[in-house]
């Protein structure tokens, strides 16, 4: 509870402190549905290095998820039912965009992890020094996009019509990303008034700025399909 | 590589050596096919919390998995065609031993640890001092099992017909493992002879040592049954 304790800390307004709940409610539940999709993904492989490649990448979300969680738990907070909140917009999010391969399950991982890292940049000037810092680490790289890149690269190599199929493939989680996205602004106040920058006035929101930070965060992605090969 | 230019080290004997890798085969196999169930299992879960405390269980497998594949990188070895060669062994125990619900596969997972450690136990005087120092890492407590007893004699005591259920289960799961334990015994004459202290001879087993063994492991499952609140 060393946060709470800090006299006149950024935490001690109600408005922003809310905000940060919520996001860090909303990163949490995110690595955990990644966890369990990147397991539910890897179960399905025969191969024994790529099984274990994936589960990989979901022992580093699941760290990530320890860290965020356990900040939940610092800040007085029961982490099971802050997440529980988020649990029907992934929800919605996963059952629309169900992978039919474990190359289209690592690229839905490569890709929420690049929207989140986009979206916590976007966010980072309006954090305190120790949610950002926290933050920072769970959407710090972890080595794993570098297999996520070859194993798409590769697979292109193998059979050009792949391209097609997952570059149609990121097309949809993008939009589908987006729309729920657009869900949570809708009806989280208190985070809404984070990512527009502090502002705690509930529905004085600029929808200007939020559609310019959806524009460049769809910009983002775009390059980094472009880096995997695949048309945005 | 430390331990292979280790001068007239137990590695050197190649008899020995081969014993030790399928000795780390058979766990780290054992210990990635934990991982994949408790996965399966928290994914059926609805609440949340215990969701995320079985998941906790997987996590602590997993860390032990990256240990002991790791040490066989170390010894100059392919560890997923080292584990693949398991793969069926563990492949039928679990087809043989589906769990109904999170509660059995939580206890199978106890009784899977439990069988290893003791396993490691009695064999643990055969082994060079980096191999048992790797292996009592990996069999230690995690802190995990407490969270299954907890949960075994709260559900015993919400609905004592559980504790017939779950004795009858724990009996499946102890017999197939037997069974398993058998088969490999029989087919695996490098890690036979380890278990029986190192006589590198095929065909001279004692199996009047194998079966004594067996039996001792058999009565500690016995008493790990009784702390649960469940007959053997």
């Amino acid at each position: 509870m060393s946060s709470e304790s800090t006299a006149d800390g950024p935490l001690d307004d109600p408005a922003y402190r809310a905000g940060v709940v919520e996001l860090l409610g909303l990163l949490c539940y995110g690595e955990l549905s990644a966890v369990e999709q990147l397991n539910t993904d890897a179960r399905d492989v025969e191969d024994l290095a790529t099984k274990v490649a994936i589960q990989t990448m979901a022992a580093a979300e699941w760290e990530h998820f320890v860290k965020l969680r356990d900040r939940l738990v610092e800040l007085g907070e029961d982490p099971y039912a802050v997440m529980e909140s988020f649990r029907s917009t992934f929800g919605r999010f996963h059952e629309r965009t169900r992978s039919s391969d474990w190359l289209e399950g690592l690229l839905k991982a490569y890709v929420g992890d690049g929207l989140a890292a986009d979206f916590y940049r976007e966010i980072a000037a309006f954090l305190d020094a120790d949610t950002r810092q926290l933050i920072l680490e769970t959407m710090s790289q972890t080595g794993n996009s570098e297999f996520v890149v070859d194993r798409v690269r590769e697979a292109i190599a193998a059979d050009p019509k792949v391209a097609g199929r997952l570059a149609l493939w990121s097309r949809r989680l993008m939009g589908e990303a987006l729309s729920q996205a657009q869900r949570v602004v809708a009806e989280r106040d208190a985070l809404t008034a984070l990512v527009v920058g502090g502002d705690d006035r509930p529905g004085t929101f600029d929808l200007a700025t939020i559609g310019r930070m959806f524009a460049r965060i769809t910009e983002a992605h775009a390059e980094r399909m472009s880096r995997l090969g695949l048309d945005a």
